[in-house]
């Protein structure tokens, strides 16, 4: 048994310390809003972000970064990734040398195109910074419905310790010294589920959205590649895995925005009707910059682009990805 | 404007010689039943097949194997697997020196264990042989949705030729070296439908299936190495996107055959329900003799072997995958 903190009570957290506390662990959960931690407190269940789970009356709550941090043998970063950074910087007093810390949020910052574990390793130099990631809705997760991610780390020693707190017979974890592929994957996949999205908007069937969802993982891995991530991991869990569920998800904001948008609908419009933070369309800019900076081909991410910034129709998107260059599927094999 | 011969009037045989035709290609297209070859001149539309599409006129029908082959500057066979060796062995005669034969219909031979342009290539051997497979519903291809494939052959003249013959603005073909990698995919993929299928009905979610989609596909990969198949082509079009498609609809009769499992059919009740041939109980076999044959470890695929002919339930069957011992996600990325 454990002392675990998870920062962060979102339907991810939540859901990550509902496993952590059913392995047995002592589980601390961090949230900034006090009237979450009353609720949490009271209810021992997340009313608007997991409702219907369970929480185990082992599980407390504080607001009280100290309390979450100090001395715990894993930290769980769970915020919202426009946080991380301010979250890590406010952290980083109570985390001891080489302190266990997992990111489980998603996303590359703007100004930097740094990806999360960058961001933390800046703020916290001392923390031992792992990531966490694959195709797992919280509430299917809450729920205990078999799930699979993959746990990286700098070290075999620090994945398997993830691999280890985590795992149990519905949550099956896999570890991999690929931080970078699995970051990028999760971040990038949802331009694709946008794309996917338009798809579906524009009335066009199976084929098409998962001929986007190959080739998209295909480009982001030409991309992970050239940065120095494992083509593997994009093909993995965390990459095509985790695209497939948010493609096939009612519930994702990234597809139902690229639907509006397949549906003639402007990307302020979409944003407007879905009424939440779209991450795809900021991953568009990122995913866009990256491409530039490391001179690789990346068709459908700039059909994206073009679409969200430049008015450009969905359909003649789509058109121009029909009507490119005759290609080989994959230029590496040779004849 | 070519002369080609479609051999084979199922769905996917007439969608194809649709396309063709809107390319201003000269098609032919045989059925061995003088019923359809009526129907078809007659009516103009597969009534049975491919209800809705609209067949262009210029195609023409003929129950004669000669008229549809001998001559042709492509043939495309798309006759049901289990048929492939006895339509081949009658083709022969009319197949000249380096004729193109495209391959479109999967499977593995039971018997042999060969793939369909292994045994095509035994019976005629004077043909140039090529392969065309990606996520595409007959259905979705006959209405003109954007759909793309991967054309494999062994030379990439013959392969860039079939591309040449049937790309247009809705229909993107890619070209490829690795015919073995194309056909495994094609071949195996139901195989983990019917598992996806079987998760499903056992009340799982998104991330189940998400895991046994890129984890099965994983497994895939490893036996088609071995046997000397590119992994990029399995992560490819005719690999994991045909199997995105087959998992995502509900009209494959794997997945529905393996969700029936999940609900506590037996096999035998599963096939008798869903009253068609069921693949993927066929596709099961032929892969674990392939792993045996080529000693790879294939965890998913022994389960779905265990439950379709050693009365494993579909719920244990999870739980032995979810519990296996702690792995790395690819285990020839290092530290």
């Amino acid at each position: 048994m454990a002392e675990i903190g998870v920062i962060g009570a979102g339907s991810w957290g939540t859901a990550l310390a509902v496993v952590l506390a059913h392995n047995g662990h002592n589980v601390t959960v961090w949230s900034i809003l006090e009237d979450e931690v009353e609720m949490l407190t009271k209810e021992h269940e997340h009313k608007d972000k997991l409702p219907g789970v369970k929480i185990p009356e082992t599980i407390s709550f504080t607001t009280d970064l100290k309390t979450a941090a100090a001395g715990k043998e894993m930290v769980v970063l769970a915020v919202p990734s426009p946080f991380t950074r301010s979250t890590a910087h406010n952290l980083a007093e109570f985390i001891a040398e080489g302190q266990l810390i997992v990111i489980v949020s998603k996303g590359i910052e703007e100004s930097t195109l740094m990806i999360q574990s960058e961001i933390v390793e800046q703020e916290i130099p001392q923390a031992d910074v792992a990531v966490m990631s694959g195709p797992s809705h919280a509430e299917e997760v809450g729920r205990g419905l078999p799930t699979t991610v993959v746990a990286g780390a700098h070290t075999k020693k620090t994945a398997e310790q993830v691999q280890t707190f985590f795992m149990n017979e519905v949550f099956r974890v896999y570890t991999s010294p690929d931080m970078l592929g699995i970051e990028l994957g999760a971040s990038l996949k949802n331009v694709i589920a946008l794309a996917a999205g338009m798809a579906d908007g524009l009335g066009y069937g199976d084929n098409t959205k998962a001929a986007l969802i190959t080739r998209g993982i295909k480009e982001i891995s030409r991309l992970g590649v050239a940065m120095g991530a494992n083509s593997e991991t994009l093909n993995g869990l965390s990459g095509i895995g985790d695209l497939i569920v948010t493609c096939a998800s009612r519930h994702s904001r990234n597809r139902k925005a690229g639907m509006l948008i397949g549906r003639g609908y402007t990307m302020q419009e979409a944003m407007d009707e879905v009424k939440m933070v779209v991450e795809g369309v900021y991953s568009a800019k990122a995913a866009i910059a990256l491409a530039k900076k490391y001179d690789i081909d990346m068709p459908i991410i700039e059909q994206v682009n073009s679409v969200l910034f430049e008015d450009q129709p969905a359909k003649d998107a789509v058109m121009e990805l029909m009507l490119r260059d005759k290609k080989a599927e994959h230029e590496d094999i040779q004849w």
